[in-house]
């Protein structure tokens, strides 16, 4: 977590001020909850709210004064508890009765986590809501699909953002079930046995912070719902470095389909004053790889000695902040890409036809196979055609390229040439099929079927 | 995968023979919509279905002899198409009719998948009621907690073991979730837009096989998906090892309080005959780190270049299998060891009172702070009392020891023996606090609770 | 490691065969020196010769008769040790004396270790020697040279290369030094203080087998040496994956700059006849996420319980032959990738000029700062025309490309219509800068140096 | 990296000031070798030795002011120059001619990774210089070594300690050696070519800062080297992990053998007075899981597209300050733990003769084999001797704890009465075998030369 990777948001959720305020928060509840189980007598909480305005009414807590108390007493808690019977007056020592640190800092941890979870929620939304758009805009706007960074067969830019846009919701769907996870509330004492503390106590807390009582915590809230938390941030993470890696190609001098937006006085490069980088989305390439490298120390946080060892702190202390923070950024840093994301459509015309009507090849070995000739046959047919006029395009020294090069379409002159196909499909079927406008119809014909599952 | 580590059903999973299996039910349900869509003649899914008769009538399928076609096809799923023409006779020129090899591959992942996960979900079942069994058993079992592996307050054996129930249970449910999120089908063509492929081909080979219609694919199902299902093993598998690390502890020599069944004739070591060493769980501990290790890569092959390209699937051939197979292995060994774990409840009772009652520290602090003493003063009568009985006990040099060595219970003695505590607990009170099984029952008065939380 | 992405030598290592055969060299060795210290009776190492001769006679060891007594006695060593007295006759009862299982098991592994070492280590040489003499051949091959994948300056495939190859030979030595470290040997007893064996033992084995004696060992081998180990070949692996993604770069549709040969029968994709892919670096790309999946549990597996405990085992049982064998093959791979990529130099020219001389915008801008312009000036004046320049060729429908279009070097010809750039550079000077033939001369003056710091 | 993890030196290397201070330094030495070269102008370093000095005077670098000049530049290293160029005067238009800012960035970074790895060279001396006091100081100390976590046979707590000297050494010379591959300097321009800069700049920088200059870069310094740098670094990490383990272990409850020291008003546990915590090594335990984190988003970084993409910045901006601070933070406490250790060797003992002699178990079987018996018969013959010992002290409801628990020794007891035993081994010779002082030093017999190979 480093500020030029930061929102404020993300950040205020794990500073001081915002933990010391739900300490408190988790202190009131409890008290008021002991008070009316005759556990304390009553005026507690009330002293514990009068503290927090008292507090509030000073700008907060003071930071300072706290760390200064706990650097004689080395224990966070009692210098935090120290700190508030200053302003909370004789009723403090009513405070924090039968509870345990843990019973805080671990429901702390989960409020902390829920609001982080908040926070990304509505990244993820916002992000999801620029990807929806763009995808209805360029729902038909035509574009070579590509596996293996090979031209395959026509797709639109569209159907391209609705499968982020697919994926990006999953990862919602499933950070939403790793923040309902994370959401619980511990207050059960040194072993989570309820030994000094009555359970009654957890409930209340629990629904005062909207969180659920633990099922079962021994002093510490089990490891795995964190390891769990982190897992859905990385799965998140993992499928923006996806939307990331498309634009970064998209971007490439030789394909030029989309760029990201370039603000009027920004500099490229030092060096070269031409260049326009894909920055935004290489650096969110990096950034999910930070946000990755929490799921391990995560799940090695797991395996507690006994009821709890506290090797996890430290690890939580810096994972917790930097997976959240950076996530939280990066969100938003793609949001703002795909929302001003500058599209080519031409160009893509231009790089979808650049092989003329190749990508009608699988649909003219259909024709043929359903025309009788064998699958093989028809294989060697389509083949032999399609490797010439993929010479006559992109080998301009070739054979081919002196034959068919000055063609628009040399996959269409090729076949028109080649007597065995002409045999088995008609000239007006291969006209159809290689006529421009009518192949990309047929190419996008299921888009609104697929526009209809992804965005309902 | 090796086979020391597993265990035959999860491995035929991922066997040729199920993989062919597979492949053919779903060209066989695909010819069969093409059939009633008028797409291919009539009597190309029966072709299918006869074909897999014989196949079956000769002992399944003959994985040397498509192997032998493929090395000349270099093409897996051709190999297998020209290997089932031979048994389904000439209608299977219209199997495979504008689907992509992908299309079957991606269906045959998600569909072993599955299997594996029900498998796991399986393995899991048994090791949650062998748990939940011996929870119950030891409900009552007094034995200390410890964090920071010191001794802190008494809970339950059973309590112990309905934590690791409750985050196993947990485990299950996020694999539940994965298994649902793995379990979709794509037959949408080579980029994915249905151009040579009608959607009611997919819908309907979905619905035969038990998956859901993959939302948006292009080529492959994308990856997200499988890294979520490899997280939830991860998840699964952290759990486990700490399951194991904490029987690993009980087995300890000074610890002693639980052991790994022994069978008779099992050598410890070959060096030295008296060792009987927790080897099962160690065991389990290593196989947790190789099924968390496929984590990473199953997040790196989310972000494919395009539409798709095919490094994620050398990474799947290995981590698919190894983590599933390692992971059903160590829920086998796991439930096992719980099974016939041997419990010494009298060692337990023995290292619970090895320190006397100071385990009733903090309710002694309580109870001096609810007699009007503060805080601070409290905390400072127990922790000079308790200081000395630790050393009494901990340290048989020690001056403690000499003076209450021989004591049951320094703690008491000393308590009993400093005038301030006194003052402020009157005999009596003290008494009942420092009374074993009055004390035990203190700490354990929760225990139903508890359980009712974990086991309903 | 399955047999797809595995070649025989190296599988090889990881068999029964080698590891039994390794097992007898080190009873073997150590009985001869025991014999020379007189602790067993002469004639034991002859007795082990034998009985290795008489196993050799019969076409090697007996696996599954080894396996048989292991499911007896439970145990590897004594298995294996149960085996050979059936050849060695009555002196095998000395054999093994004061040894613990360990000494056995870890010093193979590190033998086994040390083999697949250098393996991997020749396997480097070919791929090394592969890049050198394509670097040669390519050494004043112009390339456009690409940062954040956006044309930047010109450089030669040459230099691309030897980029390679410098980081390959800097993962060769790492490895080598990680070979050294992994190649000790342990002969030191149950819990490694030579209590039961002498450590002239430890000594003479270690050099019989070409080891060094370990520092201190704890009945195992201290494993930061494996993990040591593991973390090189993860770093050989990244390298193979920089090189894959750069071969997959430049095989894309639309740079078309070099391609993996592609044999004469072979089908690129069943559906789309016309294509070939770069399937064997994506697939290079895939496996090195594999052997990098190994480093986590490998530095998991240092922190062993005391003086040992046993879940090193199954990690190492595991990534022990995946790690090396898939990045064995990986470099095998890679190698052939290398030897035979076709390279079009015709078409890496074209690309380089794609944009006219605009990759020289920043020697224009030093110069123009040689010139007294400043360079907040300078910057100005060659971005102005630099991005017309790229408009005129990038975007078709631009004013410029209406202005300029057609000219082949839009930036030559804007810069020289420029008032402010004519008055600071002499046409003269500007028209050399924009040579093709000059300007690449320019740019590749210092590849002798380069060539000579890279191979010496 | 967070302040409560964090020394001081370490996190200076990381501040904007120090990086300032590089950055002058590089263009400084740049311009220095440029005027000597004739390509600027006589007095540009001057001008920039002034503005250094200048800037000291003033109390260091205005980060402030950079930043806000950055907010208008929107480049790091242009609003670095300008803010120079405050100081330098008019000559700073000659600073930075023909380099990029990777060269500058890059460079700066070796030097800031060079500095961070000296810092934690000396924490390792620090570290290794307490290990080994203490290694000498309880050089013959006994304790039993365990194995599986299993009593086995003796070693010696010095033993124990050089154990990790010896593999934090190695972790040392890895370091070393990673500092070295780390400390590159690179001025080589856009893409590396040195078009526009003479690489006698290069080597004369790399020289005035004790760097070697880059082999080959590509704008950027390969990030192989910086993945070396994060392996070496959680390869101490682990290392240290073992180190804070064993000392957990020890500590815990039912072993007590050493105990980290504990500051007199320092509180365990704010519930539970009696309580001393090995916080600090738990602590060691979870810093070293993200000290390791950090490898695999290295690892990551190495394939970067082309001449170079920056993804890899944003990671090394997190991960290099993070795990050079964190780590440099946990040999500091580990240190300071080993330092002040508190070592109980009566409890040592204590636990050594828990189960009597049964540590011996494997001399008598080796003694036994000696007498002529065959190993399975002496084997069995020590097994149901040693069964039998253990259940003696062990279980204290036991036949055996009734018929010899109260021996101290029941091995050498029920050895004692097995006509078998005694009819193989004389009286005298097991009586020398179970003599506590006699086996003790039979077993730490070789420590002196363990010793010698560990310190030489």
């Amino acid at each position: 977590m480093i500020p030029r990777y930061s929102r404020p948001e993300m950040v205020a959720i794990w500073e001081p001020q915002n933990r010391f305020r739900i300490w408190l928060a988790i202190e009131r509840h409890a008290a008021f909850k002991m008070e009316e189980l005759g556990i304390v007598p009553p005026g507690v909480a009330e002293a514990l709210d009068k503290a927090q305005a008292a507090i509030d009414a000073r700008g907060g807590f003071d930071v300072a004064r706290i760390d200064e108390i706990e650097r004689v007493t080395k224990h966070d808690v009692i210098a935090f508890l120290t700190y508030v019977a200053e302003f909370a007056g004789p009723e403090s020592r009513f405070v924090h009765q039968g509870m345990t640190s843990s019973d805080v800092l671990d429901t702390c941890l989960a409020v902390q986590m829920s609001q982080a979870a908040d926070l990304l929620l509505a990244g993820l939304d916002r992000l999801l809501a620029a990807l929806k758009a763009r995808a209805l805009e360029h729902k038909l706007t035509p574009t070579i699909g590509r596996s293996h960074g090979i031209h395959a067969e026509p797709t639109s830019f569209g159907v391209k953002l609705a499968t982020h846009y697919a994926a990006l919701a999953r990862g919602k769907a499933r950070l939403a079930a790793a923040r309902a996870e994370i959401a619980t509330c511990a207050i059960s004492g040194a072993v989570g046995t309820f030994a000094n503390v009555d359970p009654r106590v957890e409930e209340h807390v629990a629904a005062a912070l909207g969180l659920t009582p633990e099922t079962v915590s021994t002093q510490v809230i089990p490891r795995d719902r964190h390891a769990a938390f982190f897992a859905a941030l990385a799965l998140v993470a993992s499928s923006l470095e996806a939307l990331a890696i498309e634009i970064r190609h998209l971007q490439r001098s030789e394909v030029r389909e989309a760029e990201e937006f370039f603000s009027p006085g920004q500099k490229g490069s030092s060096a070269m004053p031409h260049k326009r980088n894909p920055v935004l989305t290489e650096n969110v390439t990096g950034l999910a790889r930070v946000v990755r490298s929490a799921v391990i120390p995560a799940l090695e946080n797991v395996a507690l000695w006994h009821e709890r060892d506290i090797s996890h702190s430290s690890v939580e202390r810096m994972i917790g902040p930097d997976a959240t923070v950076t996530l939280d950024f990066a969100l938003a840093r793609m949001a703002q890409v795909v929302e001003k994301l500058v599209v080519y459509p031409a160009r893509m015309k231009d790089n979808l036809l650049a092989f003329g009507s190749l990508f009608n090849s699988q649909r003219v070995l259909l024709a043929l196979t359903q025309a009788g000739v064998s699958r093989e046959g028809a294989y060697a047919l389509v083949q032999r055609n399609a490797i010439k006029a993929w010479h006559a395009k992109a080998s301009p020294d070739s054979a081919e390229a002196k034959e068919a090069g000055g063609q628009r379409d040399p996959f269409a002159w090729y076949l028109a040439r080649d007597a065995e196909v002409t045999a088995a499909l008609p000239k007006a079927v291969l006209d159809e099929f290689l006529d421009e406008d009518k192949a990309l119809a047929y190419h996008l014909k299921q888009v609104d079927r697929i526009f209809e599952r992804v965005f309902g």
